[in-house]
């Protein structure tokens, strides 16, 4: 049995825990022998491949990004693309592929086991943790460590000053990071994709958080959107729900805190730091255990599906299920956490 | 309508989360107001009291202990204990009790629920997350990170002098912090209480992860008791569960490991260092979410009740049923991490 | 004897340090009073004071930020300003004033000093350690351990994605933050206000970064400067050294070598992260020292004096000399670096 | 020209650094050819070499450890062992020697300069601290910072139980981890090796601390002696000073505090932790310099020198000078901090 794995879609902390654990049980388990495809599902379409075996996996378990490389290569947007993927397994003998990625990356896998039966097994990721199929997603706990640890820091450079900062976190569509680094950091303000902010009832925590002597911490997701159109858009675009994408969004805000209340504002946009280095110790135990549990699948012959986290159990669901539908914050968990709001 | 707040018990990172939250949501949704009680039941066994109001609790979220105090004052274990706090509780006219801890604090509450009526909530409190009505407690993931940072340093160590290095980590019943600080930091052997060890065994892994040229990590719960009965123990007397209870394991399996193997081997036990300081994001979203839902409890005079975790929802068990049964590590989540041994 | 302490400028992990060693051993070993101004010189200026005392300090030693709040205003800029100062602090009778800041916060005591005989003792506060007469500014070393922080994460995500990474840093005239943390990130570029850059150059680095297969990381100090004059600039004006100000640069630069190399480049500017928080235990240590001997200073009546490290001593020299001069990075200390450029 | 490189005696962050440094330079700027000796003097003394080029050193300045191995083999313990390294460097073609370590390793190096001509330069290695000619070595701020960052966390669990934390770090000879960590972490005693300490002193700062209504936490220097001869000696010798040797002083303490006060006292050992894992941004600044001066050294032919700190300046100064004289605390660096105890 020669398995191939792949990692697609932008890094993620866990995605190196995932690829040690598959190789181990693999070949220690099962023995297996493994290819490494090498920036997502570019390494299969070209028939880029490295080695993967014991050594390889050596000491990767506490690193952040992805030995394989990562990409966002798609072989739906090429003429002919999935048959070509399908004709390098076949020469390079892979029986089986696990691919590790988000969305887009298990969609590909998905028209590959439907299309042309290749036999595949999904690792999810996200760090976005907006796939509804599992509980949590690996990389979004460190990525919500690292932003609570940014607000712990700017509470005091907001309290010295009395300014308000304003810290805009990753997170498109779905407000996760930005609701639970926004509840673990103390945020005055968290705005998220889901529910669209009015700007003035923003300015009245603000101002209500003063009035109390305290310094407001607004923790805003990038992809959360103001209900009022009175705003100067850098980047007008729609998203792929319809919406208009307002690029740079905490800058506008802060402008918009200091036009409206008179107080200072300053913004901090986290970015790439968020996504990268070592994994949390419950990322590297979720995207352990997703390793393991994928390489069962394998050996159980239970392709077309993905591992899960349901409470502290790992399950198979159907890939094509897992990724249909974008798992939001509902407005229950926004509004359970508005009681700290101003 | 007037709510009594106390924490029990070993303390815990997060326990200050719980307090904030439930008065934050208690005074701003629900008008209500507030005692803390000093040091556990000491508090209302005594009479002994703090004033808990929104000042009080300010900026405490990101602190480790807990601004009430605890202690392992247990009132069953005095003469006319309960009626006292029943008392007490009446003269200051406190309606409903939440009651922050183990097995031990949330015993009283059970006690003083069903024999004098009083209303309790409970939260449960556990760096052990062995409490089975719960995926997981509070404070334990802090412990778990902590854990795990330290074995990422000794690997270093480790593997420079080509040493053992045995780690012992809390966890007397059972072996949560071992099994995922030691699936988290990649160590080579994991020993946890609810599996007897084999010293040969951990000598056979040990010997063979030298012989792949690397240093092997050991990480042991502190609960964790041999098979054989060679030892000498320092200590030695019998557990709660009949167990023959085994001081410093640690240090007695280094010796061991060096007699059996003719290796050097080193130990580090973490102690208190695991269960002090800031909490997690986890933490702090997990304890903030229980503070959160037991002033709920009290608001839907839902009382003999203890919050939970399930999943990503918070639900309500009854306190009795919930601390009956402790949660071990059941063999196939530890058979699960067999294949990383040696 | 009755002294007056007060912190200005922009916040700075280790002020509450001072603040603390100074009242510990003014109260237990001379036998002082204290009194706090609120807000650096708006304080003496308005009169507005905070007590300052042994439980006033308590628990603030690991706390960024100040608490006796900091601003920017100037008494210098305000007609009769210093006079007030003088009026009020003899209204207050506070016979002595320890005043923390940077050039700006130290300039004021200079002239209380000299013009109406205050009794002033200075400590030097600069997060960018960028005053000539002491090795090390507190603060400095908590912002650069930071900044490495951030750059060990950016390397895994440039790493699997192989995309340049531009990480902006404080630095505004001198450009001590990107050395250390470039040096002690591993960064592959670093560039510093006191010299300016050749975009060109910066593009043949990071494309010979890439054929070495590894993704480039460019560190810059904000206040960095190109030697071209092809820039559109964001928001152009002359500092204070009558140099082209780039609001921006980091950005800027991204898209230049986005535009010049055909790679990716992300852009992540710190910014306020870089200066709150816990201080890190080299800027407590040394902190607490400045706080000591500025205490004694006001003991031996050596006033007109700032506390200074020289080497692993404190020493004292005179504020007038002491903020004369801005401390910049060397040409051979940043020659010394070029080793692992590109 | 080919240059040899070893790491001798115990680990610390840093070496890497050091290493990387020393290679980067050596072949960009100087065209030289390195080898590489495994586990300190034994590579030399048995001809054991890994190769040592540009790949060897990437991504190695973020590692604890070292990639060369470490050991504490004496050639000067082995009949003809300086004149075995001398021929094995001879033919191997090695032209100087790099020599990374302590006052026994940097011993050896001296004899072998001295005795045989070989061309050696060396780099001081102490985690303790306590070499006379520089300012500081590398890992000593690593080793601070973790002792801070647990003495911090020791601070929540010792306030929350009232209860007395003995933390027991590194330094056998010399007190300044204790002298830096406790004043960082803001403990209430620090006993260190210089000073005997008095148990009924420590006892008396111990009880007023809790008269002041917070929970002391003592830190002590593996290497501290008491005063008085009341105690029990797990393990009674001399060391080198002819001090009676105490192992296990930290629990020793904590029982007479006990005993003595009546209070609850807990011991953590911080053990090899400290000396592990990724070093702190000052660590790996200083570490690169020294080995960046190192490799210069070797240019300029200037043999029989060690690099080290002065201020912010890298000097050269005679090896055997350098490891005559123990840098102890002296007394009034100790007495300094006075004012923070009990």
């Amino acid at each position: 049995m020669k398995v191939g794995v792949l990692t697609g879609g932008g890094d993620c902390p866990g995605l190196n825990a995932v690829i040690r654990a598959v190789v181990r049980k693999g070949v220690q388990e099962y023995g297996y022998d493994f290819t490494g495809f090498r920036d997502g599902w570019r390494g299969p379409l070209e028939g880029d491949t490295v080695p993967l075996d014991i050594p390889a996996v050596r000491g990767i378990l506490p690193r952040g990004g992805t030995v394989l490389g990562s990409s966002r290569t798609n072989p739906l947007q090429q003429q002919g693309g999935i048959r070509r993927i399908k004709e390098n397994l076949a020469a390079l003998g892979v029986d089986a592929l696990i691919t590790i990625g988000g969305e887009d990356t298990l969609g590909v896998a998905t028209r590959l086991a439907d299309e042309y039966g290749v036999p595949c097994v999904g690792v999810p990721k996200t760090i976005d943790n907006d796939l509804s199929a599992t509980d949590y997603t690996f990389g979004f706990d460190t990525a919500v460590g690292i932003a609570t640890e940014a607000i712990d820091r700017l509470h005091t450079t907001a309290e010295s000053h009395m300014r308000v900062l304003v810290v805009e976190v990753m997170g498109r569509h779905a407000g996760w990071i930005a609701l639970h680094s926004g509840l673990a950091g103390g945020a005055n303000v968290i705005l998220i994709p889901e529910q669209r902010f009015d700007v003035e009832q923003v300015c009245s925590w603000v101002t209500s958080r003063f009035r109390a002597s305290y310094a407001p911490i607004v923790v805003v997701a990038e992809g959360a959107v103001p209900k009022d159109g009175d705003m100067v858009l850098k980047d007008e675009s729609l998203d792929s729900y319809g919406h208009v994408r307002l690029s740079g969004v905490g800058e506008w805000l802060a402008k918009q805190i200091e036009k409206r209340t008179g107080k200072e504002a300053r913004t901090t946009v986290l970015g790439h730091v968020q996504r990268g280095g070592t994994p949390s110790a419950f990322d590297r135990w979720l995207a352990t255990r997703f390793g393991l549990h994928a390489i069962d699948c394998v050996r159980d012959g239970d392709f077309g599906k993905m591992v899960a986290l349901r409470g502290t159990d790992i399950v198979r669901v159907p890939i094509a299920e897992a990724t249909a539908r974008l798992k939001t914050v509902d407005p229950a968990r926004y509004e359970e956490v508005g009681v700290f709001f101003g």
